[in-house]
């Protein structure tokens, strides 16, 4: 009997190892330039910035991924197969960071940057939802779950328009993902929300 | 005497990281297109395709992976090896997918993907033959035992079918295996079968 | 109430995973020369020299990391971003160490080498502080922390000397950055000096 | 007291993921050919060759680390730096695998492939030996450490003699070297060898 459920460690420490090779990964492109002056550093500044914004980006996404695991005791084959989809989607993150960087911040790559964001989101919502099955409302209450969907839904939301702009004008685009990333820095924030209320 | 045996927790975490890097690093084949434009990105379908595929392919051996490796709860010096060489032929995966993409489906490579997923049946079947034998029946019936290996012996013998279409036709040889993956997507195909029976 | 708090066990693997990602994909830089000849290999002394002091540099990292972490049961929002923003600092040592590497240890590269020591440290720092937070005085006595915060301090003030120095004096820069992390091999030596006097 | 010492098990971990990303970052040398013909696969034997016999080495020397940890309960500080230096030495083999691989098993490459080898032996047999400090006589008989320590030995000077041999028959070194892995192959011979005693 014990063997016909799965506890979902194993299933959070394989995507650990995932998020961890896929945030290192990225560490390639920083090719050090061909002078030893620090001016050959100077051009450099599109690698630099879209590499800090999408470690931050996996980062959150891992803390909020960690935050959720505690609530999914069982690795429910519906659930495994959410998660893979989730770090799917993330593992496009370092090609798209590429992109925006070789390209300097242009409009196409900025739309796909963003546009990656979109399904990361949206493999993460359909995870969400997942997890939130198992959890009981003593874990969750429904007031949390309230927050927690509409925080997500804001999410997509802003990718979604963040994506359109980059379009007409990619830094805003490129502003706008970093303002919605924010909005994710704590994943206990519908928690303080809720407990002040 | 609790030396004389190890459990398998360490070699299953060890298989993890394997299983991490090897779908991660398929990732750099992903390369931004020179031309910060979308239509750029059309040519690129090959690799998305192949990487897609390949990322499923890995992702279903790690689920019937994980799902097999419960039920061996030592690792022995043969169940070991036998994992090695499954984790073996599977790093062969991201090697034969950028080649599969570089020439866009050709024939020869095509032959040599499907014929690299034959090589990684042969090691699951010799790999899931010596997790049954330290399988309770009481775990895992008779009845299961025979569906699961009628499984593995068919998903096999499609993807030796495969190899040999892909000479002349690399597309269907593509499409065939894709067909095969299809069967593994549950690890749990086989209980549920005979529970219903 | 189980849920509240989260344990740092995970926290601790994820970034076990990154430390192994970064340490190993500065492999990558050790390209094999072209020709197959012994007396190829001596140009190539930079390469094998950096790689070997940033080899010592992570290590000496996770072993401190690993010696922190057993003080800081609970992974709090702060802990695990200061663990991020650390782990972020040090994702920056391949790629300067490959500069200076390809730049035979020059002036501006050593200068960036160092400052990435300078900022890995200053992340710690903060590491450090939060961690101790959660320290009880029984398991962290108040003359230790005192002596593991001036090591710290003196660490940060010498890299922060040599990346001055490298500006001048490349060569005398990379010495004291090798002298600086013969003070980090031991976690330990505090304790030392503690119940030794 | 309970955190004066530091018990193995996250050592273990990091040195899985080192490992498992050493055992995985050589699949990157495996390249396709530029043209899509089976052919075009036959100059490629020696990357696939020396990539097979790195493959079962690093296996080897995870199978015979895996089976010491569980003698060494305690992460001691000479533990953790004699691991940090096996690990160094056995991150020098994809390096020196591509180079066998890109000069088709040329004598100066084979020679240093082979002295990688040694260091790796070198740096195991001190990793052995802080770890049989720990072990107790019931767990580690007298005669098993003899045979154990016996085996090294016997290595180093097999894989010493392969790197001399090298200089002058580069495929005579390889060969060598191969039948050295073969007495490796389990980490128990010693133990059924003295059971049969």
């Amino acid at each position: 009997m014990s063997h016909s459920t799965t506890t979902s460690e194993r299933l959070a420490a394989f995507s650990d190892g995932v998020f961890a090779v896929i945030i290192t990964i990225m560490v390639l492109d920083l090719k050090p330039p061909a002078e030893p002056t620090l001016h050959a550093l100077l051009p450099l500044w599109p690698t630099a910035l879209s590499y800090a914004v999408s470690y931050l980006f996996i980062a959150i996404i891992w803390v909020n991924h960690h935050h959720l695991m505690r609530f999914a005791p069982v690795a429910t084959t519906r659930l495994i197969w959410w998660n893979f989809a989730h770090l799917f989607m993330v593992s496009w993150v370092p090609a798209t960071t590429s992109w925006i960087a070789s390209s300097r911040l242009a409009a196409a790559p900025m739309f796909v940057y963003a546009l990656v964001f979109v399904f990361v989101e949206i493999a993460y919502l359909a995870f969400e939802r997942t997890v939130l099955l198992q959890a009981r409302d003593r874990d969750f209450a429904p007031g949390l779950r309230k927050i927690a969907k509409f925080r997500s839904w804001l999410g997509l939301g802003l990718f979604g328009m963040a994506a359109v702009v980059s379009f007409w004008a990619p830094y805003v685009g490129f502003a706008l993902v970093c303002c919605v990333l924010l909005i994710y820095l704590s994943p206990r924030l519908p928690n303080l929300l809720n407990s002040g209320a």
